[in-house]
């Protein structure tokens, strides 16, 4: 369908696209997106350079300007995402399709490496990424898994991505995202969701559930949504992100981050 | 204990060694070794060449030579492994810990790699290998994973290793071991062993049991005993082989072996 990533943005500029991005955009690195003020920003800086598994950061914003210049050629972060939430002291108020009026000249932006972008090394070797498959949002989950603490930002618990596979995929998936680190590289855990705190698959924090198998095996990423559960627990005035599974598309290739 | 593979080698040669090799010349490459007449040589290195996980190749002799001149600087094929099984038409006959007395001028060895070889690089990160821990064999089993065909060797079913790990280390370790192809490479399985036709975990076909904790993932790696499995099903006349886990260890470093 999308082309390129800018035919994504383009289509999330308009908001004529406003649904989970996993899929689109075929062969496109996809990102996490935080945004907070100035006075906030170096605490996140810090959280995400100490927790690199759930924060790989791609792109950080100069104050005050909502344009990229190295993931994408000057897209523009307050419309080229198809949704957005918007947390305001630790509560979600709100989900916009477009926040340019939200826009302070004290904001900086955060654009962090997304899962998305190594699925398609996945599908590449025809291994069933079952959100795909299924038409939903992947599903993720709050876990006991606990971040580094920086700053302000203290006992944030890390939000997982899960997948599920049959064991010979699984192996091949670990091996296969190893290689992308600054999308979340390899799994944090693999097995029983309880071990991490996760009580039941079927009901996923953010995103849809999926179909697991009887003889499939979930493995657990490290999500970009951890930036979420640390406004939840730090409650800055005002923090900005996508709305879990609509992400940033951008112009560089998801190869371009394998290392 | 053991200082290098030689020293290892020269306790064997004189019988003072005649246990298993897991742990033993620290950094130094391990490996499986099989024998056969020149006649059924060729098949055995089709089967090999097509079954690259269970029989990765590191050496193979001239006819009638048991020297090394690879992977280690002229050691004794006949002497310096701690102990040896004769298979003949297909029944194992006898263990030795000399097999000086049975090498025929038409006989070829091959030298296969080891997953003990990678095990340093595991403890290096403070992962735990059970059956170093526990002082015992690694566990092996027959699966009802089956290697491609290759001439006389037909419907021969691979056999694996298993250590298990908590699922972090697990992660870890196919990430570790993903890089080291020639002696085994990544896990052929994790998970439930009923899958790969394995019955019970305490009653291996080769080597100890070993203890499997609660919360544990069974990771399964394709092993150098494949080839006894081969000389069960395809039965040549004569098939000498290192009793599993009593390998032979060479001069070469482990990380010679990493890509």
């Amino acid at each position: 369908m999308y082309k390129t990533g800018k035919d994504v943005r383009d289509d999330c500029r308009d908001s004529s696209w406003t649904a989970p991005t996993a899929g689109l955009g075929k062969g496109y690195v996809q990102a996490n997106l935080a945004i907070l003020p100035y006075d906030w920003a170096q605490d996140f800086l810090l959280f995400a350079q100490r927790n690199p598994k759930p924060c790989p950061i791609l792109e950080v914003g100069e104050k005050g300007s909502p344009l990229t210049k190295i993931i994408a050629d000057d897209a523009d972060i307050c419309r080229d995402l198809p949704r957005y939430r918007v947390y305001k002291n630790g509560e979600l108020t709100e989900e916009r399709t477009d926040i340019s009026e939200l826009w302070q000249d004290d904001f900086v932006y955060f654009l962090i490496g997304c899962s998305f972008t190594f699925e398609q090394a996945l599908l590449a070797e025809d291994i069933d990424v079952r959100h795909i498959t299924e038409g939903v949002n992947v599903p993720m989950y709050r876990t006991n898994l606990m971040c580094r603490d920086a700053g302000r930002f203290q006992n944030v618990p890390m939000v997982v991505s899960m997948r599920p596979f049959a064991p010979k995929d699984a192996i091949r998936a670990i091996e296969i995202t190893r290689d992308y680190p600054s999308v979340h590289g390899s799994p944090v855990h693999l097995g029983d969701p309880s071990l991490i705190g996760i009580k039941d698959l079927a009901s996923p924090d953010f995103g849809d559930p999926v179909t697991v198998g009887k003889d499939e095996t979930p493995l657990f990423w490290a999500c970009g949504v951890t930036p979420q559960s640390a406004a939840m627990v730090a409650k800055p005035p005002i923090m900005i992100t996508h709305a879990p599974g609509h992400m940033f598309v951008g112009d560089l290739y998801d190869q371009h981050y394998k290392i």
